[in-house]
């Protein structure tokens, strides 16, 4: 089954792709790999939440925010080559503005890998790194970059 | 245009490589990609500035520190293949060293980001996230890594 | 010689790779690059030391465990394609849970470095970025994670 129709069968529409925050492109293709830029929960253009995780956003909450900025990454990537054009997900980053004492970083962060593996199922399985960092743009509790290998004997821009 | 014309009209002389701060390279290609090592704002072997942003640096200092960063990052790439040996720049990674409630590492890492477009036009535009750390080596502002895409088909080191 | 007889002249076994800390695999390959995940410092299932470096933990402790990270990277790469495949190392990540003021991130990720260098030689000399943040997973010291050119015209998983 396509991604694009998992997506259809979650009942997940692809949000608008986020403007990025300064002078840079929300993806770029290189070959078979395309790069996203860093996500932030941004819901119709404003932060979901901001704050730290384990202080004013909790581990429970910074996931679903995780889940919002997979979603935001995936939009990135349909925007340049099309969902259904990814073959695998192969790299996720997930950077959480962390509260001193905070250390549960990676339940923070399976939010967004958990979307990948219902949207792609086993290609959505990649490699991972998780941490705990100082502040984040705008005060965004989480930010999520991601890597995907993409087809390219399809069309893509 | 090519990039060393273009830095010529801009006035800009690429440094010399930054030494590496540990046992690693300032750059390495695999494929028609080349991975640079984290850049730190270092003119003529000593860090521009220390501190951390939003205290003792503050935003707009640090956007040029992080186009310091930027120069050493092209001079990296450049000692390894030829700064006309790029095709485009894919993604650009900030780290800015912050102080509590600094949470504009956009504007900051714009500094790195506004330096590719004036080298390689519309192929310095990429992917970018931007974090704001904890501690950076030595105290540094900002650290800058990039990924570019280079020609392979000529000669290359 | 073959990286597997170097870890042997070593006297050095790859340990098990390390259980994911949460939904993702410890590494993937796309084309002839494998990511790995960020590998904490683990040993036989347990993290070897907690804490923040530059306070309970020492630069020169750090360096041990950035050393046991890469090992556990290895691992992931052998567990996926087999360390002999290995090309070389193309770019290491190191991230230092660092304490306030703590600025020596080099020396602890040199730790990694090394042993890159120990088991490939000159194709273990890479690009490597450095960074101190404030929280790692499960209150680790070091994260460590690395992108590796591998073999493609060798049978691999």
């Amino acid at each position: 089954m396509s991604a694009s129709q998992r997506l259809d069968d979650l009942g997940i529409s692809l949000p608008e792709v986020t403007k990025p925050a300064g002078a840079y492109l929300p993806a770029v293709r290189s070959g078979s790999l395309v790069f996203t830029a860093g996500q932030l929960p941004v819901v119709a253009g404003a932060l979901a939440a901001t704050g730290k995780v384990g202080a004013e956003v909790d581990a429970g909450e910074a996931a679903g925010l995780a889940r919002t900025c997979a979603l935001n990454a995936l939009a990135a990537v349909h925007s340049l080559v099309g969902i259904d054009a990814v073959r695998r997900v192969v790299k996720v980053t997930g950077f959480v503005a962390s509260a001193p004492g905070f250390t549960d970083q990676p339940s923070v962060i399976d939010g967004a890998s958990a979307l990948f593996g219902e949207v792609f199922g086993d290609a959505g399985r990649h490699a991972r790194s998780a941490v705990g960092v100082a502040e984040l743009p705008k005060n965004s509790p989480v930010e999520v970059e991601i890597v995907v290998e993409v087809e390219t004997t399809t069309e893509v821009s």
